[in-house]
């Protein structure tokens, strides 16, 4: 397993400010992140929205975390498109701007069988000199869940060095983790779930990509400690806080997944002064109102602000 | 209404040959199309792989088609991406290339709502001079369905100026019917299931976008003109044809939605002539085998071959 | 084929007041279905909200309209139960009550497959001395929809004398009329959705099961008549004007399927003097207020009331 | 909190022989598992294959098993049916032959909303002298998921005295227990999920109900001492152990459900001895052939047989 794909990385928010990428306010989100001790960097996740920017758009803010970054925590860059030959446009760019990893999904809007999705991230490996990750989100792409037994493959023919789990089925990430190990620990097996990381450290999982960790990157940090120590009963406090804190993303009343998940992180990091404006990409609109007050009524109460 | 979006407009497959784009094979397509006395083209659609196509392969194939089709009839052009600004991008390279319609389909990968996908399609028609055409097709959009009333709404602004409906909500497809006839018909309606066009056209719709049309063209245009006509039951028994001939998809067993549906087409166009190779775009393998036989099997019993 | 099954048979609503089922009111409902030339009375279907009533409600309700029906028209009867042995017990009461057939759905709640499903169908037709019918109603059932060669081959056994599709796959009741024909038409194929039934006539439909057809029974007599004398135009003239009033189901905003489809009939079928309350099966309560006035507003317009 | 709803409660599986339910091989199950030190047991659930059973088969078994358990640990029973008025017929059956608690999932088969569902729940257990628990089981249950603030709702009304959650969402159970505990934990809280019972004992659950338990009991009741103690690295082993035992449930190819799941731990069970036959409820057949010698290898492998 390659240890630089490990502890806590998180999915970082790409600000906006008048419409454009906020590089300034990035430049503040990366100190933020690093200064807090996380592991690594993931950037051109569901979290950056990265379905919403354009190639010009996915170059600069890739550009500008690896610069920001300067090497003191690996940076991995997703490259997000319909299927594999277009996914390796974007994973060559990303490599070229200096992405130590590329994180890819299987393929979507097209209709794939398990032997296409396998021969997809194949392909893939195969253009790029940086390892590749594979993206477990069927959420977002048409139910479409990983096999866990071509994940293990795949890990052991070196096509794969580690999975981002989003699907948010505990009990495939343990099957994961049980053939990974048996297969000899090839990939990395990363949660996506900010609300469930103490138990996923539990049952062996290496690391996370908390939404949320843009937030309180801190208290990843020290969960992923407390779990590496063997200290659960600690790991599942600090992880309680944390999930008083994740109730902002369900605080928006009658907006959509995007606008309530991302633009909860980014109302609170806006009051925080991370960022400077809690605004989205279009076409989504900020919280405003009511949903920005509640959002911002718990963040207070859990002395995030 | 745009009288040029009715009629049959078959979505044009994507011929392939040693990993590339065929456009010697694409050119006779064109052809037999439009010799079959089809009334315009759609390119870049689900049907044509859209989704496996680069941007350079998408822009030769619009390019191709505008060239080949030399105004005979209109070339609608999909642009599909994620979301609006990445729409945009595509949109305005088919209409630099001559396309006379962009179909765009709402924001994948992306979550918004209602509200969101409206200025979606709002961003994308201001952005372009030629029309706009929604696409909707919930099986490849994580099972998200246009809402009528702003479909309706989006064609009275002049935003949109139709719908390609491959949703197979038949019930949905007549709401929208009707609600569209109360506006004063601003949207072309074309259902996008080639084994239903006599009843959809029976209940009021304007043309039909048939990948099936690819392989039989000449019977959606006599259909068509039964239907025109008010001969309904030849209507009907024109459909019923052009149903056992359908019958192809559904001969592929263990493979993929795009292999089966896509791959059945091309399987038959090959042995018709048309085409030189059923390949398909990686990583979707051709039919070969059994598969390959009882597709060619039904198309002999049709006479098709 | 069993000509009893064909023509307009729809599926009784279920009176209630003051929390019991309303026999007076029901004894109206079966003379003005009657009155209006249907060709049969499907007792205990999901409009009838089966799934509300008790054994004792289901048998006093199929007694009730067996009573009622006199003979005049074939009355079939749901025996709606999660697996074959409880179903058996349903319809051996419903046969025991005088229902002329009887009709049952996959197994739910149980996880089957296509094997077992298909024991299950037998097993019921052989427990019985009346003709089974499959219920094929995917949106209360897991998503579970009917395979069409199952059904086909259930036919040819004489194990099922037809089928009730209220699955909304117009393309799958095509391939069902087609599989059905080429069998020698053992089973009576009937569409369960009310606003396409021109179409579903048109490619060869034997007939429907319309819930709408609660309150404008004779209005699909008519659709029937004209699409058996082909008046294609006709037909479609009349599911228009069908459709404009079973927008009514469309109406109730924030109310659960149940409340708004059967409620809405309901809602009307009172203010016709049908029945005498529009009241629900607890746990549902009645349409009152802007949803009550909604529905009536497009009665009035339609002058149903 | 009832303490008598927390620890290790197995879904007790019928055992069948010649098609008819087996209460000697039922009285060895009981036997086993309470000499295991289960906590209490579960009739009628899923794994019992409650669907199946007709209404004397459900109170046979039910009757037996509260005589076999003669007080040691309580029983509680499923009520399981389509509506609360059904449902209520079923649980005052369950009640008079001695269950200590029934258990009670949302409606199904009907379409209904928050509301409703409230009301059905708090309709049984007005019904009823004895506690109620709901059981969220939303893949049998055409993918409803029980509402977290409706049910902590019920349970400070006194409606409700716990939650068997098979829903697969840890998120959301967290969630759950989170505001059970903020609302001064009125409900016992069980996990269905056997693969996760360690980390949902971290994370706060009060119990688990695990179908495979019926295979370990006794290796359940070490990991919830684990747990109890703190031990959370033994719990993980031992979870661990179980899950490498659960893998039988994935061997079957090309079953249901239901025959994989269910019949893979019947499989064991047979040749453990506890039961005397591998039988099903029909329409399911046993494991046999290929499936069978998998799950058996897996049983084998783990020293289970």
């Amino acid at each position: 397993m390659d240890t630089r794909f490990t502890g806590v990385i998180p999915p970082v928010i790409t600000p906006f400010k008048h419409g454009e990428v906020d590089l300034d306010s990035l430049r503040r989100v990366v100190e933020f992140l690093i200064g807090s001790g996380v592991h690594g960097l993931f950037v051109g996740g569901s979290s950056g929205e990265v379905a919403y920017l354009t190639d010009s758009q996915r170059d600069a803010v890739i550009s500008a975390v690896v610069e920001y970054a300067s090497g003191r925590v690996p940076v991995l860059a997703g490259a997000i498109d319909t299927t594999a030959h277009r996914v390796i446009e974007q994973a060559r760019r990303a490599e070229a701007l200096g992405a130590d990893a590329v994180v890819a999904a299987c393929p979507f809007y097209a209709l794939n069988d398990a032997a296409e999705i396998a021969d997809h991230f194949r392909a893939i490996a195969a253009a790029i000199s940086v390892p590749l990750l594979a993206y477990d989100v069927p959420v977002r792409l048409n139910g479409k869940k990983l096999d866990r037994d071509m994940l293990v493959t795949l890990g052991v023919e070196g096509a794969l060095a580690g999975v981002k789990d989003s699907s948010g089925d505990d009990v495939g990430f343990r099957r994961l983790v049980a053939a990974n190990a048996a297969a000899g620990h090839p990939l990395a097996l990363l949660t996506g779930h900010e609300c469930v990381v103490d138990g996923m450290l539990l049952l062996g999982g290496d690391g996370c990509v908390p939404g949320y960790g843009n937030v309180e990157p801190g208290a990843y940090v020290e969960l992923w400690e407390a779990a590496r120590a063997g200290r659960w009963d600690e790991a599942r406090r600090i992880q309680d806080r944390l999930c008083a804190g994740f109730e902002i993303v369900f605080v928006p009343r009658g907006r959509s997944g995007d606008a309530s998940g991302i633009g909860a992180f980014k109302t609170v990091m806006a009051a925080q002064g991370t960022i400077d404006a809690n605004e989205m990409a279009f076409p989504v609109r900020a919280l405003e109102g009511a949903s920005r007050e509640g959002v911002l009524a718990i963040a207070r109460s859990q002395g995030l602000i």
